[in-house]
């Protein structure tokens, strides 16, 4: 018996380590150099390889070593029988939540521009813009959509939240997917929280911008694929968004000869809106792996008709 | 009868208009264009030039444009029957809290460091500081700190206040005066919300960094002068201030010699932290001008022995 843990980029010798800590008798391979294919029961996957998971004969779970499982469920190579799991730690939503609202502080203060100012040494004052004037709109209302619309409001903004399905959330308006274009049409600062399916991949373009109330803005957090890169950058170069956040991009690292990275307009976060705690999430990984040798369910499995 | 509005740079007529849309009848002279200076019974003053306001032989009243009132107190022309005055307008408080929440949070999720690497299209991760890693400490619990330091617990900070005479204040640790070792002993992030005093000026030197808790930042949204600048240059250069946020500076605006500009520690706003909308502040002006004239109590009046 063994936990395999795969990606194609990132390092892994430091939760292998946070793993033998917890249990030193616990087995960890870390691809590609496995030596005992037929042992791995459980693997932990980010950004996998194509192809990789269904070399493993012996697999019964895969974890997704984050909240966001698109890379596992839209990996056709994953046999049916294998159970999908995704990490949701409290401190990834409270770091999404967090990294939300300092994107709407920063927008609503300037940040950016001050910062262009200091570098050639200009004093010039910007009025804020007021909380009262704006509202703010969260796409997706689940795990983390939920935990950000409400701290957003308890920070005294307005806000509104959309989901496939309507949502109750104290005094936040909500909507459901149908009502999209009235959600739109009261909302200033646009959110992307969204889990990325068929029907929400490109749902941040031209034609959604365009039913922003005004002054307009974009926070994405959720993933690249949401975003149409050009219509972004067409609605930017005639004001129909004011300032664009992207944590997240179609290409992870972006390319450097991205045009996103020389635009004024556009704040670059390097895919850490919630970075994962390696500690936290070995405890979870453990948790399971022993749920898994016992024949018990495993926590936060992912549901088989996935779905935002 | 008149309003007299008097500062060295600031621009009045925008609150001129302001004042008179509330009232048209009220007569408001600005300075130094003043017709008729025997007329003038309350002032409305910013960084008003030396000797300006004791030339007013009818002057009953001096409103600060602000919270602070250092400008007004230590204007030994003034003469002693005057009243002062001061704002403090509930957006101001607001303002503030959400402009060091930003700052507490941009420092925790290193957005200095992000902004400079989108300038070299560089896209490299860094863990967020945790905030149960951490402790924040308010100086000065009045009106701006107090709501600051709840501001942030309600936030899920560990925050500590000192202030001259203990406070109580909900779950936070609070400190007065001759406590000031402890505090600083714990803290991580300083955060100065003092007024100006002859015991607070130079409060931010190399002493008081030393005590500070690793790692550690300083936020200053009081006044340029609670800060040894040279003291943060040097605690920059030897690591043991990390980042420093400042709005505030002894000369403003912030001459383009300063070497606080291309720092890259230091993040720098031009004393934007809290702007007063003219909107509000007209509407405390015509009242307390009421007042004034119907011989009532002004709101928001300045003690005599007035201290931190």
């Amino acid at each position: 018996m063994s936990i395999l843990l795969v990606s194609k980029k990132r390092k892994f010798s430091s939760l292998k380590k946070h793993i033998q800590t917890i249990d030193s008798n616990i087995d960890v391979e870390i691809w590609p150099a496995v030596s005992h294919p037929d042992r791995v029961q459980l693997a932990v996957a980010w950004n996998q390889p194509e192809n990789v998971l269904a070399t493993f004969p012996n697999l019964r779970a895969i974890t997704s070593l984050g909240a966001g499982v698109d890379h596992l469920v839209y990996d056709t190579t994953i046999p049916e029988t294998v159970t999908l799991t995704r990490m949701v730690l409290p401190s990834l939503k409270q770091q999404v939540a967090d990294y939300v609202l300092m994107s709407t502080l920063n927008i609503l203060r300037h940040s950016h521009t001050y910062y262009k100012q200091q570098q050639r040494a200009e004093w010039t004052e910007h009025q804020p813009i007021e909380k009262d004037d704006l509202r703010i709109g969260v796409m997706g209302l689940g795990q983390l959509g939920a935990v950000t619309a409400k701290k957003l409001e308890e920070s005294g903004f307005h806000v509104s939240g959309w989901a496939r399905t309507k949502k109750e959330l104290s005094s936040i308006r909500t909507y459901a997917s149908g009502e999209i274009d009235h959600f739109l049409k009261e909302v200033n600062i646009l959110v992307c929280l969204l889990p990325l399916t068929p029907e929400t991949e490109g749902i941040l373009n031209l034609e959604t911008i365009k039913k922003l109330k005004q002054p307009a803005f974009i926070i994405n957090a959720a993933r690249g694929e949401h975003l149409v890169d050009e219509d972004l950058i067409y609605a930017l170069d005639t004001d129909r968004i004011r300032h664009a956040t992207l944590d997240v991009f179609t290409d992870e690292p972006l390319p450097e000869s991205h045009p996103f990275w020389n635009r004024d307009k556009i704040t670059i976060t390097p895919h850490v809106a919630a970075l994962t705690s390696e500690k936290e999430a070995a405890k979870l990984i453990v948790d399971n792996y022993k749920r898994l040798l016992s024949g018990m369910d495993l926590t936060h499995p992912v549901s088989k008709n996935y779905k935002y």
